[in-house]
């Protein structure tokens, strides 16, 4: 299945800042037929370094998308059934207006004067895509890690326009330790000479810094076990100890090349404003409990985490889970075994397809009821 | 207690590596008074980034020593009982020869010309001093974290010059995940270009990328339960988001403050030369297996671990264990539960200072046995 990856601009957006982006642009994919009736639309929401390309091979790039073994004809978002829907998140870098898009106001990139965004901003802006693609009511929003977050914030902004959420891997707010970590990784970008106050468009990358804030992002997406399994303690072409600073450890040389790579797709400012957003999420904010603040949610809910992940710790589910039914709303809540850590939800396929499944023909059946 | 840092110099020490240091130099302190049968040194070894003064206060910089509640007249480590000596480790920064040394060769730091060094190669270091100091046999050798991988290879090394081993919090060897953490912390201090291959000495320190790194090291020390109570979600000054990348969050200007402070008291090349050191650690390479590897070692052994010490686990304690009872060695160990991650080492004082006493007790009892 070939992908396309589309776009379209809105006139403008207001953010919880204050601020007003002027135009704002969408990068979006679409997979599957939307039916007659507009009823069996889902839109899938990317974590934090994903992108619209969430399915299919691009035309483009060639590549699968970052969800492809989650969504297509007979997987868990079944698009011989759904109409699947992915955008780009407002502040990043793959299409959709974020600090390297050109400020009209100057004629060039944004950087840092890029204004700051929510995760409620990127939920607006999503529904200013369903709204133009003339979707009344998503049969359901679901995503992982980031993704989560905007799903909780979809329940909760528009509750008649979402009939089911599924946060997976995914918190109602950020603890100190997923803070620190995102600190670690904004201070070792904005550690990085290249990154100029974020202008540097004209100049060259903050490549470093960006590098090694990746290095941090994905030892935490890991987990002890799935390291010792995949690396162990092995040398890199040596039988031993090199003395020296190079990659000595298959592990050690497994991140440099993950962090490498990352820099030549990922815009060091949407690093620093997207992971501020996910760290400013805290969908109880301003509200009594978590429980007042999921309770105008309309839509069924089937929340998933994984055992190793300790980065989205089963607890920060089973805190929504909680909230959630203690005002008596609709929840399902599986914890699936998997040694992957928090990647458990980009490759743990099997159990999480039948729980999808499961719970998007449910929720379909109970939208289309005659 | 006022101390002073004493120092001695060495001809010279050859390493593991092959290459030979002339000569070298340690710094270390000593509590407490030797007894005439010489029966009750014992020998504290410290973690990464310690240095000589673990216990009473400095009369240089009127501080407190990394350990000084373990480590005094009546705690765990009872100096009324016990002369305790602590060096800073080869490699170091704190007056033991290392990266920051001056290479008789040029006349200048060694800086990226310093050798690579392993822990044997710190813990030969040690003996020398042992010898100088004219003991024969120490009561005990005792650690946490990198400390705990001295007091193995002591055992190992030097059967007969040890009556006891106590590795806290430790392990025989790094997994993945904690190599992993040491290369990013690595990989930040080589980003930053005033480390200039390790020759900044007459220059500008590393001290961006210095800091990043004690920033990831800071995070693993710690637990997502000790966090949560230290920090939680609170702001700085500020009652909400502030849309920058100022510090929003404590824990975010907790993590900075870390960072800088650390840049004016550690050397950047001490940082990879010390971390090298700790990822090469294998006490079982060459050997069939761990067990094999501990059997040669005469001493008694008493292994901590802390429950919610994640970057050093409990499993990782209980492999030596393991190893050790499978020989029919003599070897205690208990699991002390903790909230403060691997920082517990340091500040769990109660329970770790009567598991102490006992054992050296115990063992003082069995080596001055009539």
């Amino acid at each position: 299945m070939t992908v396309d990856t589309q776009q379209v601009t809105f006139d403008s957006i207001s953010l919880d800042s204050g601020a007003t982006l002027a135009p704002v642009e969408v990068a979006y994919e679409t997979y599957g037929q939307l039916n007659g009736k507009r009823s069996n639309a889902i839109l899938i929401l990317h974590a934090f370094s994903g992108d619209a390309h969430a399915a299919g091979v691009s035309r483009e790039g060639g590549q699968p998308g970052w969800w492809d073994n989650m969504i297509g004809p007979g997987k868990g978002f079944d698009t011989n059934k759904y109409f699947v829907i992915c955008s780009n998140v407002l502040g990043g870098c793959r299409g959709t207006t974020g600090p390297s898009s050109i400020d009209p106001a100057t004629g060039k990139p944004y950087g840092g004067n890029f204004p700051g965004i929510t995760i409620a901003d990127m939920v607006r802006l999503q529904k200013k895509l369903i709204d133009h693609l003339g979707i009344e009511k998503l049969l359901a929003v679901a995503g992982g890690s980031m993704g989560g977050m905007q799903a909780l914030q979809w329940a909760v902004s528009y509750p008649d326009a979402v009939a089911a959420a599924l946060p997976i891997a995914s918190t109602a707010r950020h603890s100190a330790m997923q803070i620190a970590f995102n600190e670690v990784g904004r201070q070792a970008i904005m550690a990085d000479p290249d990154w100029n106050n974020g202008n540097f468009y004209e100049a060259n990358l903050p490549a470093r810094g960006l590098s090694v804030a990746r290095m941090v992002g994905h030892i935490t997406y890991m987990s002890d076990e799935s390291m010792r399994q995949k690396f162990g303690r092995r040398f890199r072409d040596k039988d031993g100890p090199g003395f020296d600073f190079s990659a000595d450890f298959e592990v050690e040389s497994y991140l440099r090349y993950r962090g490498s790579q990352f820099v030549t797709r990922f815009d060091a400012n949407s690093y620093l404003y997207i992971t501020k957003a996910m760290d400013y999420f805290d969908i109880a904010a301003g509200k009594a409990s978590l429980a007042a603040a999921l309770e105008g949610a309309k839509s069924r809910f089937l929340v998933i985490s994984f055992t190793s992940d300790w980065l989205y710790p089963s607890y920060q589910s089973l805190e929504i889970v909680s909230a959630l039914r203690g005002r008596n709303q609709d929840v399902a809540y599986c914890e699936l075994p998997s040694n992957y850590g928090h990647d458990a939800f980009l490759v743990e396929v099997g159990e999480q397809t039948d729980l999808v499944r499961g719970f998007l023909d449910a929720t379909y059946r109970e939208v289309n009821r005659p």
